[in-house]
């Protein structure tokens, strides 16, 4: 059987020298690709490794059952996840990377927002006629496609006084799997920070029904330590297993899945 | 004598997951460590290692006489920097590490700039009796300060639309340096991406009488690959040399500071 892990987190450029990072040590991923390269009982094949540029690598890199394909950006992800599924058969993927929700859509700066604002007011002369509603409408969209935009491709200067990044949302990567490869093994990872276990369940329960997960790994930063990791297990009847280390985790997924595909996807 | 080395860079959180980094690996600070450490003509103590999260470490960390401190944000950078320069006698100061220009100051949405500047049309109602200047800069700046700003203390949630970053100016770290220590030989660094050598020499020099540098040692990213690194290291009379590795700029820079050192600062 083949897997497919992603770990550690995005990259997203702002200019030459600085990015945005989700930051995920991808310590868990790694683990998770440790515990199934040394699963006796599972005949695994080949584990497909996609992490971030400073997530760590498992051990099982080593004994080339384990390929480490280096990710930046989420539109990166998308397209080395979207070739291996469109080219290979792979029985489990395993979605445990940080990806950054959002990507930069421009950079500007006060002074520019402020001299589009101006013009537009200048330009349209009608500010009276407009409800306000329709009015900061304008304005605000001449702020952000005035002609001022920093361009990206090189360092932007430290001379400019702020910078306004304006982020889009990115796509879904996790919506993309089961519609690549409907028949694989889909382990979702749901992070949320300092919320109530059943908010974290719930949450976590949504993003397995609306992308078809098999299985999803709940957990909260706040209890995430150097030493414990805790997280939940949580499957499609919304019944959950309780963990308290990465090794746990690890180990559970591995156990789970080994189940799951021995009594031939029943619980799916 | 002590040394203190700034390398990598620095990382500005956002929220909890999510910062924005200076992607510099710390490779050529780490080379210059390591000459330092073994520069047999000089006797050098202790090195002071204050480096990025990511960034690599100097081979000199096992023998001791190597401190390596982790830096995250500019503020981080500057206290740690303070202390050290406030309590220990400092000899050469090489700063070579990517400091954020910017760290965040608020973040908002889209919609929530848009709420706040209809408020402030509604609420003002005198609309026609300002200059359009007058104007826009009242919305620019309720857009930016409503209280519709997201709270940085959890991660944000990935429900929201969009995001709007307004990162304003962080304190020039190098302009700290002389006056804490006024009498350290200090290597200032400066990064632009490709521009001409005369525009790079030129913004390395002013750096250099800007902030009291005894040498500037100036590089392009454009001049920048795995293999080599062109580097320009340049005096306080505007005359310069060129290195084409990260080995040599590290080996010209001990040089050159041994020199000046022994001829008891002549060259400043």
């Amino acid at each position: 059987m083949n897997i497919l892990i992603t770990a550690g987190g995005t990259t997203e450029r702002i200019d030459n020298v600085r990015t945005i990072t989700n930051s995920s040590t991808g310590k868990l991923g790694s683990a998770i690709a440790e515990a199934f390269a040394g699963a006796a009982h599972l005949p695994v094949e080949k584990i497909y490794y996609l992490c971030g540029l400073n997530a760590v690598t498992p051990a099982s890199e080593q004994s080339g059952t384990t390929s480490i394909i280096r990710i930046g950006s989420v539109n990166e992800l998308i397209e080395k996840l979207s070739e291996i599924l469109a080219t290979q058969k792979i029985n489990v993927v395993i979605h445990s990377m940080a990806v950054s929700d959002y990507t930069v859509d421009s950079l500007t700066t006060k002074s520019n927002m402020a001299a589009s604002m101006t013009r537009f007011i200048k330009d349209s002369g009608q500010t009276g006629d407009l409800s306000p509603e329709t009015f900061t409408s304008g304005m605000l969209q001449a702020a952000f496609s005035g002609n001022g935009n920093l361009s990206s491709e090189n360092k932007i200067s430290s001379d400019i006084e702020d910078m306004v990044i304006v982020m889009k949302k990115t796509p879904k990567v996790i919506s993309l799997i089961k519609k690549l490869q409907p028949h694989t093994l889909l382990i979702g990872f749901k992070l949320l920070s300092n919320v109530s276990l059943e908010t974290l369940l719930d949450t976590a329960y949504s993003l397995l029904l609306k992308n078809g997960c098999d299985l999803v790994l709940a957990n909260d930063l706040a209890e995430i330590t150097p030493l414990k990791h805790k997280g939940y297990l949580i499957d499609r009847h919304k019944s959950y297993e309780e963990f308290h280390t990465k090794a746990q985790i690890a180990e559970g997924i591995v156990k789970r899945v080994g189940s799951i595909l021995t009594r031939g996807n029943e619980e799916s």
